[in-house]
């Protein structure tokens, strides 16, 4: 039968942020319906929320608890399919492992978790379960880095010698957490955040990325933290040297004190035969980068790219796209991959293309090598998993 | 009490392009259901459609005639509120007359109908009917759109004097409607497309923009259109020096044989103390150029960006928005104006500013002055309404 | 004998801007050397500027006839062997007929000089003496406005449908010339200027860089000039559609009122298929644009460029090169055919990729048919030659 | 009296590279003349040289030895004033020490030897005689590099907390070496490099551009160099943290295996209210960015740009200078300086704003940390002087 893939939200209140983004990406190709939510540990924001969300009133709960063990009782025709956790870092764990265990399907903001140990725990839970659960680095749904990813691969730039990858903002380049803004304070508070700050907060994004345009791992860095902006337990800025399992080597900047910056995660790698760029805020052009022949810019929905990186391409060319459909192209991989599952088939993530448990779990190690390498001596801290 | 702003569609059956971007658009915010639609002429088309659209067959009806009957017997709690057309431009004038005369706000694609003494019969009957409706002259959706309109108003840079807007596609310069692709088809005949080809097809979104952005309505024209391609009825290109009632001039390029281009939709004014630009490809960022400071770039999402254009905004500066998000901006002007005339309120277009039914009269003017004009040996054309 | 090309100047005092230009671009790759000068009418300003050139005091004269007639009569292994002539526009024509008929080759700037009249005159010199008469429109010396000629000319793209070229400024939008800066005085006045202000200041740049890189003749226009600031005579602004002698057709847009622009000249053309674009102010890239495969960026100086536009460049590609460097290439095209004449050959002109009394004939005729299209009537002026 | 410079130059034979750039530099303002030259250790090509750089064959000598023997006794009015040294590292030392100790103004390609020891020696060296050197860091020519660290020194970026350098080329991302070209060949080859390949070759640039901009000096380093291409001996690539004597904390990347770059350098900075980014490749726009106002983009040759930066700039703005014109100002000002020491002043490097002597042991010691750095396992080597 068709029917829309039914969500609940654990978190999200009105007046969060990522909440909202989550919301408009589900809802963009309409084939997922948000039908209930566990909105903000306030009983009166929840409802507040549901209710500008045009919920049904039963079905806006006051906890994540609440909402799972109601939801199981719902039938089948009306029950929700998959949970979306859009809390602060500290909240991923416990309603993703609830959700999984109640055998709902798990969309969740990164990073995963607070620890290697919580994303262990949850790579059980997910295979135990042979449930989805998916990870919304963003930034590998854009077309034009699903294009990146499938170039390297095909070996047209030749073995991959370099990786130089940034992600710098400026908006806590002051303590902006000290005015009560609310995404700063909880991002610069360890209880909420865990290990990491700007780390946790861009660097995962910037890593995840490096590794999925590369098509290999970081196997060690050297890393510089600092907490700029005087006051900040966390780090705010980072800087480190990067090792892949291929044998190339990079560089990894993530930094949230370069005031004037926006969001300008960067990308660039080289091969022996060429090299590409790609960058989040002009996101419909990928530039390869070659030493024989005219320099090409690829341009999301022309004839010529590649259908994989049509699959997730609304638009004709010249029509551009952004940061919510990217997002939204997370979502509908997910989607798929429920709606398959449902059909009873067994779910391979790669195939689906959206980030899973393993690379959360790959993010929270990240974060613990830098912090530890920041700490260190010596030059160079391995990760392995 | 609070519902979501119920819709239908006429047009826009699988396959179709800018029926999926008008449902797209619609939905990403959550507060607009598709309900019902007369998707294509084609029964099994058009139940096809409403079935991949999750809709209660029983509103999948066979034509708009039908539509709008039925759906005005349902009671007031489930009846539509209003019109989607995004059919071929023959069919607008009349659903958009019949919606209108029974009770329904529309929202239509540009251009407006087939010509001027058809958009004269609409324009009376909006007025007649104190209802709705919303041209979808996408581009002016665009937050930076909407910010160079404020900046112009506000004085800055002094009396515009020059107006130079484009309009370049690339994807006419073969004979497309010769291998059935229907976008093509149906625009090069003037039974589906009207009087103008290329002029109709984009040369009305960028006259729009001029008088968007400029304030300033444009009162004469000398153009130059032509078939480039063989074989070809209607333009495909056009070239044309404008007069504005500010006392500007400005030139005017629409051409879809620009091969290479995609949707470059580029305009420029100039005043006497500086001047802007625009770029529709690469929309989030606003030029302002100045003789005696530096170039300034406004870019959307930023702190410093005014109320009006941050209204339209949906992501914080970096997270690019895109076309999808523009067009949405339309839907959300007139869900505006839906709201408060479903509250009681007398509905002044320009305030909720969405491009309406005298916006789409003067695109039938332009058109028909453009046509004109290419016919005669004279230079200039008034246009005069 | 190797011995640099020797040259004197006419024009070019002190604190005058082209002057300083021609000597930069004739000094910089160390085989012309200038020896003598008229610099100015006023015979202090000359002999200033004689000093600061580090001149010999002899060889500056107090005007370009004792210039002439001195440099005459000095030994053959002494005298000039050209005349650099760099005076506001109503002082070309003299100089260069008496320069050619005393000898001398002539290198002069733009435009050729005052009327379609005085050019036919001076190609009448020209071709009787057999001596060289090279103009510098400066831009068609950048390597990659050579490429693009050569592109066009390689079929490529295909035939060419449209040419759209601009030279947009902004240093005109006041009335600079009230306040008796000079460039804008003699340039806003008919006396020294010509007929045509912003037409013939840059208007024939874009007119020639057009012609140049498309290798088609424009046959007619339609031309809108305006003096925008109040009290000109001459027009500071000027638009007009074009038909080439291919079938082509197209728009130039030449004004000196954009305020904030600097010096944007800028060109695309599009064939069958394919495209490309250029702009002055960022000159060392060349942009292709293709319906069916990735736009390309053609840079100076990388290995894949022609040996034509290698010929005319200095320095590694990621090196720029600039204004002066193109105007360097004018006079090293200029030296070569001198250098090539003073051993025996017959010269012509096409050969050594100079702009030539040709072209500057077209130039005038250029300005006069704009003058004449934006006081008329009809559409359209044919230009014949 | 009023004379142009004389200049000898050492090494710059026919087809040597740098060489040429350095005459068309010095010959561009037509205030520096060579009148001498030791171009190659082999005499038929220096004397070809001198053939094809009109000089006269008498002062074309076939050692540095030779030149500045003879030219020492010549007559005041005829004799070199300065020497121009342009041959590979290694041959820098033992000409720069011999002129100056010979009375002779110095102007040296970089890095100025080959060892700190070697460095600091020629400090003393300038200091004992009093007279010039000056180094070619060509990019601290450009105005806009001026502009920016005119910009850092008045603070309106506040504390500069974080620096961001990058020089990635591509032209050696194969074993160009092999082939016999020229400049790969030398490049390679510890012989006449000394112990940096890249770092030397161009991280020298990236790390003197840093420091010119911020105003503040490289206290330490953690490196990490590799030979990415088999059989290398010398360093292609390099990365590394930076730590800054004023608290900021940067990273500078510098790789010649970037296959697709062309000389890619590229600078932003960020202190606690904005920053900046310039680009050589675009060298005449700077932009800044500021947390709470639109991105400025300050250009060469306008109004509002400093006197400083205007100094060193020749052509208005929107006719754009490069590499030469950079390299240019290098050379005027050091003939500034020469010209004042011949009127007696006694010279200050600083304040003629050209790289001397302690910038070029800074490149030395530079280089020492960073081949340290990399062969130990400690993060850190400090930098001290």
């Amino acid at each position: 039968m068709n029917e829309k893939l039914r969500m609940g939200m654990v978190g999200g209140g009105l007046g969060a942020f990522i909440g909202a983004v989550h919301r408009k990406a589900a809802a963009l190709d309409g084939n997922i319906e948000l039908v209930c939510g566990a909105f903000s540990s306030k009983a009166e924001t929840s409802t507040a929320t549901g209710n500008a969300l045009f919920l049904d009133p039963k079905r806006v709960y006051p906890s994540y608890v609440d909402m799972i063990r109601a939801e199981k009782k719902l039938p089948a025709s009306q029950r929700m399919h998959a949970v979306s956790i859009v809390t602060p870092n500290h909240l991923h764990f416990a309603p993703a492992k609830l959700a999984l265990e109640s055998g709902f399907h798990v969309i969740v903001d990164k990073p995963l978790c607070l620890s290697v140990a919580e994303a262990r725990q949850l790579v059980k839970v997910v295979k135990k379960s042979g449930l989805i659960l998916a990870l919304t680095h963003t930034y590998t749904g854009y077309p034009m880095v699903k294009e990146a990813r499938r170039l390297v691969s095909s070996g047209v730039f030749g073995k991959i010698r370099k990786v130089y990858v940034e992600y710098t903002q400026g908006w806590l380049a002051q303590p902006l957490e000290k005015t009560g803004q609310k995404q700063a304070a909880w991002r610069s508070n360890p209880k909420f955040s865990g290990l990491g700050g700007a780390i946790g907060d861009i660097g995962t994004h910037a890593a995840n990325l490096a590794e999925y345009i590369s098509g290999s791992v970081i196997t060690g860095l050297c890393a510089d933290l600092r907490a700029v902006v005087k006051g900040r337990v966390l780090d705010d800025d980072a800087s480190m040297l990067l090792n892949f399992d291929n044998g190339a080597s990079g560089v990894l900047i993530a930094t949230q004190v370069a005031a004037g910056e926006e969001n300008n995660l960067f990308i660039r790698l080289y091969g022996e035969k060429g090299g590409l760029e790609w960058r989040q805020e002009e996101p419909n052009t990928l530039v390869l980068k070659w030493p024989d022949r005219p320099r090409e810019f690829y341009r999301t929905g022309m004839g010529y790219i590649s259908e994989t990186a049509k699959l997730h391409t609304r638009t004709p060319s010249g029509h551009p796209e952004g940061y919510l459909e990217a997002f939204a192209n997370v979502y509908q991989s997910f989607a798929r991959a429920v709606t398959d599952f449902k059909s009873g088939k067994k779910i391979d993530s790669a195939k689906y293309d959206f980030p899973d448990v393993e690379d959360g779990l790959r993010g929270m190690a990240f974060i613990e090598a830098c912090v530890k390498s920041s700490k260190q001596k010596q030059k160079w801290v391995p990760i392995k998993l």
